[in-house]
């Protein structure tokens, strides 16, 4: 895959906080990058940012063509508010026949076109993060989580309840009481994958379980 | 912590994109919203969804001191793009009291000046969301990944290399060859937690591993 | 078909020249019209034209569905200029279930993505009618004029040259000496159809003939 | 009349969707055509298309005269929305001394300017295509047609009623029973002009009729 | 006349400085006026001015009709700046079949457009004026003055140059030296029409004087 | 005079229609002129009608300054509209030292302030020739009049009476009938001045006559 | 005196942030005062504020005459950046008669026009602030200082200089060494007023000095 | 000091009427100043005045940090209006390290923010002065007035009461009647400090006292 990787390419249209953020994120990767905008001034801060920056109108089949975009592996289109040239650069080059079409949408409607169009993929930044961030309010001592399926979640969990303080797995019972497998327990960044049941938990742990929703999100609560 | 949650406030300001999904999110967990924009009809869409939306200038302390913000547990400040509403907003409810402040940032200055005045956590949907997709279309093949530490990675790797169909878990060696540790197997939405040596491994399930970055990369090409 | 005429329903989104036109004719030929708009003042004018004028904004789902355009047979959405409100009312009367969308496009990309989106036909009234003009200032005494296929053309051409004048089709040998038929002569707002031989021309006559196009553009610069 | 052709001169003032289009079609036919807007991205867009493209603002008298426009045999005034440069235009050509002045209108009030100041044809290209694509709609299965006069009707029908299929003119009897003469029969491009009585129809055929609309009318709707 | 004059109506389209002037001067003349602006406020001060006030947009038809525009002796079109309005305004009253069409035009072009359209006096207020006041200042003591015919001036002089002070006309022997004759002198409001060659001249005076164009104005410098 | 005119020094800041004409009559009579405006295109027209044309903002002093503007005899600031504009270059002008400040206000307290400022003239153009225009209408065939005091008029009246056509003055008794005097008699072109008893009057003759503004408007009406 | 201010009347044009500070310092004073603005919403938060607030347009003149503003004492035109009606409300309160009037100006010019149409006091607030906060940062520890002629000069300064610590004026022989006198000694809000020579003085004492400005600049520097 | 002072730097951002009048007095004062704006007709009228004037967008990171304005003891931003650069430029200023910064607040949400944000001291120039403004009103013979602390007030009032005129301080003994003490008598401007009891006030001196504020104020009323 490293030398297919090699022959990849990655397009970004539209260099606002979304598909800047893309672009940043591909280089230091070690991508190569185009980044297109129609805005003067971005594109000159994209210059030692991105392989390529230039200066370019979504909506013009043109300069699209020549930018040889049908060619590239992964085109985003990130084109912020602009819902129409955000359509018509989709259709563009989804017909010059780029191979994967990553594109932002500002709402479900616009979401519907760019499927219909052709889009591979379909992001909605704001909303999808107001989701995750409204979430992890609710469960402010998991720091992090991932459904694996429906019901079964992996979650990152902090100890902040002294009653784990020093004691081993074995000794909490946390399986037997709450119904989840502890995966990991990360102490000061260094992470031990599947502790041993006389590994010992200390306050301010964060430890990496697996189980149901409801049996991870009670074990959650006993641990503040 | 739930009788506490009982007690718990949550007002969202700003009906956007985020704003407008983190008050969903937070409404469809059971908890109660104050929704609050300055736009008559987005607060008319909102009159449906939260426990209360009501139209107001953020920007007017006496507005609001009336609507007893800085009673509220967590406040979030969704302001989209008028910076200025966004900071005063920010300044207000913070002199009001309200205990959490989760406040949205249009690029890195805005979010300076929101720490200095006070937010207690910053959001940059689009940034932060355009890093996710990039990421994630580097390794097309990991469905989900959590950075447990620095250098140690949770990844959920789909298996698409037919090498691996039907094989067992001590057959592959996958531990021996890649040095990472097989957390879970998800097939058609079942989870098998921590399985078995002689658990079998199928093309199209997603196998949860821990391990350094570099080896779950590793294994991840290898299952392409 | 006269029965199911009378089941058919019209919906006409966006009350332009071009839109209104449409309704216009269709209330003169007799049928049921809903007519919609944005504009207030615009739907108070189709108010005594249409079966019935609402203010919509045609890239609102609920007020679509509301007007139950779904159940419509021909919906036709004419909004000028405004490509985006243009692409999200033909993508919600499609998916709503309306039997035939007819849908002007500004341009040509706009006719791409309508009919991406399910548009059945798509029309560009400035363009198509400035080809019409154009090519009728090219034969400025044809007065009408059908392709039948990619060469034969039924043309309506007006007598302006005297040497035709009181002569009749047998003595001119029309069909003799420019391979063209002659299928009916208007005089004075009389039609005589499928003439014969001995039927007189006469100065300002309007006959029509058919024939390969290269021989009715022969004939009709010979009646210049 | 081609030599008087050759010496012919078409200029197009405003080059939307109109007046792009008429000129467009001119070139196409091999005319020679002066493309003039106000815009500098549509005139630059035209450098390829038209003999000669110039930026030119309408309502400038001096401009005009120096581009000679009184000299050219028909002037197509086609500049969009601005009624009032239209109207300027037009009086200041009209003066120049062009022979034939085609204007675009934007409505009725605006025609009848345009005809007072001298226009020689208006066209109002949405209302006349919104007429045509409205009728076509509720006579479906009428391919074209041509009013004659204003009750003699020449109309393209297409066959797709299967009682037709097989059967000759005469077996069918279409003149007796409906009124109507067949004047052309289409199938698969290939044209039989005044086809003899034992020429055979087939479904998907398409038949030219001419007689009374109301019979043609009826004839059309046993065909579907 | 004066009972003709009793029969007359005038209407005054257009309410701003010349306008609204014409409204006054008509009202202070003893006159019925109907004063019509599109701006509520304007119109709200013509309440108390002219006989009626009424808002009206004067580029609808229907608007015109129903104020029986048609039915004026004089109508004012004085509508300010938007030349397409006052087009419009003047082709519908035009029809309407008002008698007398007096419009302000805002230059040259615009004269020409509403002349072909029927106006039948043209004014252009800010031009007409500015020629008035360069040329008064070219003659400082020039009061007033008539232009009889090309070469023929009727002028009223004020005499500032004592060498005429306290002397009679017919020591002066102004007919003799400049060829030119005095037909009034006015003093201190007093008017001496026809004076016999006996009355003096004094400082001051003005003095009413006929002749060519050139020895009016070389009288005219004497009395500086 | 005429030396100290060669001496005189004209300029004219503001050239719309009203500044425009003003600059034009002064360059028709053979005066030098500087003309200015801050609008480009504008000047741009004036370099080959104006002695010099120059851009300039009139609220610059700087720029004033530069010009000498001090040092003319006459500046006209005919500014359009931008009453604020109007009033700062009519302070400086009047600052710098020019002789006399001729201004065009644009309504009633614009001009008491530049009255107070220290203009020394103003017009209202509009407002002006509005009430000139108005006049006119009541008194159709006098085709010019002076008020040479509160109540001595004189007058051109065209002769449309059949009743005065081929008399002399003698026989028609005009003095004695209307108590005017008649002071000139224009016919095809020709004057004829202080007409004798036995000058016969002509149908469509212009005569001047002087006399009471009552009574020349009796006359008036007699001449109808 | 006080009765007179009893009498007294304040009018307040503008209340913006210059206008509105007037408005409440001169209420927190006990006087009676009339706030005049266009906004509404900036005049409802003045309802409460002064003794009587309410929306007017400063141009318009009956509305300035209907408040009576002729017959206010002290009128403040504090209208915000637009030039034009700081003028044209400058002229009519004038003329209605009012007793001072105290205007804002935004810039040299505006208050030069405003002088002439008869301000009797000019301010422009950031200039004159800008200028004094320059000043105080030339010099930091002059807590306030007033300038009793050209070269005279009244000065608050701190004392920060250990060197004069502890030590009566007469020991510092003050007016000796920098010949300038001793007024007051301020010390924790205390002030000694004409302080005798065995007063002494400390750190962060602030003493006020009267003499030469140089020399108070000289003293000043020594205690720094 | 002084040679501490040849160290300093000031830079000004925003040249509006504050920033603009603070550049100007420090460089009077003979500081170096670096003025900065992004309007560039500003900057260039500052080219002048300024020992550097450069256009710059004091919300731009990079562009503070190449004018190295962390090395800067005193930063004034004085930018007009636009709140959001005003806090941004405050930000990236201190952040880059310059010693003091001088900010100008437009409200007092607004000041919070700077103070939050690390501005040394704040500004609202046209609060601050509609204050002193409205204050003097109030005291219209105090020409002059320092709040010594909260109770002691020196003023310097102007003599208007000829009951004064002529007499000695002694016999008119102000220290005994009101319980101030005379600091100052400035005549013609001529100061004379700490002035003897035998000198004599005259009508129109303006003489300085110092004592409670009220019994200043209760002096100042005797002198009207």
């Amino acid at each position: 895959m490293d030398k297919l990787r090699g022959k990849e390419n990655f397009a970004v249209i539209g260099l606002g906080q979304f598909g800047g953020s893309i672009c940043r994120a591909l280089v230091e990767a070690g991508e190569q990058v185009l980044a297109i905008d129609k805005n003067e001034e971005i594109v000159d801060d994209f210059m030692n940012i991105a392989t390529r920056a230039v200066i370019a109108d979504a909506e013009d089949e043109d300069v699209l063509k020549n930018l040889s975009l049908g060619s590239f592996d992964y085109v985003f289109i990130s084109i912020g508010e602009h819902i129409q040239a955000s359509i018509m650069a989709t259709l563009i080059v989804k017909e010059l026949g780029a191979k994967h079409l990553i594109c932002k949408a500002e709402n479900s409607s616009h979401a519907r076109v760019l499927e219909k169009i052709g889009a591979d993929k379909i992001v909605q930044p704001e909303k999808d993060m107001g989701k995750r961030v409204a979430l992890h309010t609710l469960r402010p001592n998991i720091v992090n989580y991932l459904a694996l399926n429906d019901t079964v979640t992996l979650a990152e969990v902090k100890i902040e309840n002294s009653a784990f303080d020093g004691h081993t797995l074995a000794e909490l019972a946390i399986r037997e009481k709450y119904d989840v497998t502890v995966i990991a327990i990360t102490r000061n960044g260094r992470v031990d994958v599947s502790p041993l049941p006389d590994a010992k938990i200390h306050l301010d742990d964060t430890i990496a379980v697996v189980g149901d929703a409801t049996n991870v999100d009670k074990f959650n609560k006993e641990t503040d």
